[in-house]
């Protein structure tokens, strides 16, 4: 096992009251004049942003507003936000969405201090040194961001998808009502739960594997999310459930799945060129690609695929044949994704096969242009990314 | 389920190489004088001590040491490093043991701002505003206080033992490297495994019955150190399993398994008399009263204990009588503390059975003189106090 770092500085409250506190929070960790940031109109709708700006008033903390930020959060946006709040003298950061709204809020907390451009961080051009505070309240269980120390954001010029990570960016707090995902829509509830299990799987599928306990707890996390995501697919309104997976969200994403572990990340990436190029769901586009990374891997620790078919997806050990195992656990998931109205290739994720002039381009910008490799549990270069997308297209 | 916060901001170096970064651990935090506190000899023996004193010399880093904190730790040590620190103008506290020595710190880091006696926090008539900043160096991987927000003191006038909880003394940093613990005699080693699985339970067997991710990371917890612990205590030095049990001490006692669940604590207080009239090791005090605790309340929700039974023990469930699968997991239990050198009863914990009159005093403490009550799985007078207590005593 590798040593580790575990460090989660962030307060989470969680429960039907928690929004009561979001003034005093802001409060609490310095904030004096927010950005309040969030995506469309449905928090509009919901009463949560008329809420958060009545507590804000009340509280005498000051508001400037940015919305709009969109799936796949836009670079363009983050600019726009770090203008705003350099003009505003903004100190504090209010984050009310999913995934893609803290991440937007993390990336112009990056960029509001710094001298350059923001995208530098992203482009591996520079290591952020200063952030603005920042505080989450989620509405959609998905991304982890609320607790993680990473985001993800689109440069629209070359449509390029890329993460940073860094412990300033981590929430000082998130405020987490499980009722306040009641209204998500079930494709975005699947989406969700997909990401949720993929970012525990990232981390699971190590070629470190003797830390038994973050295992252990990985795969209570897993077999928690695969129960309840049937659930509250038919019954959008059921709390206990919904509190299931809103808590596992943050759970797979803090790092508390990777302590000891080495963290394979290849689908995120591989799911990253699908996104960026076709737009698509970030939880779908995962959905499509993961059974053929599994099967593409397997043979390189084919035991680590047998504890995954028994332990999470409940498959019966044939102890005679591991492989037999292995491929049956990965057949499991993809049976649980079509179940919950997830794709499980390509065709199924855009409506048609890429072309192969887009295939070739996702694994070039993959492996940025065949110069970098993908993965830890096997090490993928350009070639193998191209026959995972390949064999995802249904080649 | 219980709405809940959830706030760990302890920074965990975990793993071989994690010593090496004390000092600018300290100084992060805002150390420029340590109290450094520590225990026996085995810590110096072990070349830990030398090694940060020499890296907190080289780092310019000035010390004080205070070291002689017993299990249960005193509160007469406490009021010597409330003298000390503030004789010698400390700002930081860095507790190299286990959890005695890192609640005695927590109890000085309260005191040295407190105008009035620290006991005050104790006794319920006063509450922290204020605390020094505290490090750990976890050898002892047991009370799970390096991440915890509690403290428990002995005073010595009377016997009393008492705890007090704050999110001010949480750790700011916990190294633990968990080679560190290879020395540990068995009985510690055993004693720890004990309070480790107790911290769970007693988060575990709560009132509230909805909150399945945590009771599922709860059982890999427990099923990961009922498979660690024989593995270390007949191979020292192994690595892998030292890890284990090292990492479910923490995360047993940081509110993990408690999220979204009412802690019983029964049992604790239970002990706590125990261990306050016959200064008995905490764990076994706890493995010695814990059937009898269990046995007693098991109806008040006999499909917790089933379930306990069955993901947590292993036992085939009976699902024509409850309470025959119930007392089987509790049974199995047991065997498992006999298996690993834990008492299960009064006479064995003291080697004799304890007098009525020592009954009846531990009774009449631990419900404050019949004026409280213990637990929430089942809520306990003084008189349900007595009966398990004569139950561990064999009567």
């Amino acid at each position: 096992m590798k040593d580790f770092t575990f460090h989660t500085p962030t307060e989470v409250l969680f429960g039907r009251r928690s929004e009561e506190r979001i003034a005093s929070l802001v409060r609490k960790y310095g904030g004096t004049k927010v950005l309040l940031h969030y995506g469309g109109s449905s928090a509009e709708r919901s009463g949560l942003l008329p809420l958060i700006r009545t507590a804000l008033a009340e509280a005498g903390i000051g508001c400037v507003e940015l919305g709009g930020v969109v799936p796949n959060p836009r670079l363009t946006k983050v600019r726009e936000g770090i203008d705003r709040c350099r003009a505003e003298k903004v100190d504090f950061l209010l984050a009310v969405g999913g995934g893609s709204v803290i991440d937007s809020a993390k990336a112009i907390a990056y960029g509001v201090p710094y001298a350059g451009d923001v995208w530098d961080f992203f482009d591996g051009k520079a290591k952020a040194t200063a952030a603005l505070p920042i505080g989450a309240v989620v509405t959609i269980p998905t991304a982890g961001s609320e607790m993680s120390n990473g985001c993800v954001i689109t440069n629209e010029q070359g449509w390029q998808k890329r993460g940073y990570s860094s412990g300033l960016s981590r929430c000082r707090f998130a405020v987490m009502n499980p009722e306040r995902t009641y209204t998500l829509p079930p494709y975005q509830t699947a989406c969700g739960a997909v990401d949720i299990l993929m970012h525990t799987m990232e981390r699971y599928f190590s070629p470190e594997t003797d830390m038994t306990l973050t295992d252990a707890l990985a795969e209570a996390l897993m077999r928690t999310v695969l129960d309840a995501t049937p659930v509250v697919l038919a019954e959008p309104t059921d709390y206990r459930h919904r509190a299931q997976i809103m808590w596992a969200g943050s759970l797979a994403h803090n790092d508390l799945t990777g302590c000891g572990n080495v963290g394979d990340w290849a689908t995120h990436h591989l799911e990253h060129e699908l996104s960026a190029l076709f737009d698509v769901a970030h939880g779908a586009g995962l959905a499509a690609v993961w059974g053929s990374w599994a099967r593409y891997v397997r043979t390189s620790n084919p035991q680590r695929f047998v504890r995954f078919a028994v332990n999470v997806m409940g498959v019966t050990n044939d102890f005679a044949d591991a492989d037999r195992t292995a491929l049956a656990g990965i057949e499991a998931m993809e049976r649980f994704y079509r179940s919950i109205g997830m794709p499980v290739s390509i065709p199924e994720l855009i409506g048609r096969p890429a072309t192969a002039e887009e295939i070739d381009e996702m694994a070039c910008k993959c492996s940025r242009g065949g110069t970098s490799t993908e993965g830890s549990f096997r090490v993928l270069a350009a070639d193998d990314l191209r026959a995972i997308y390949r064999a995802a297209n249904g080649e």
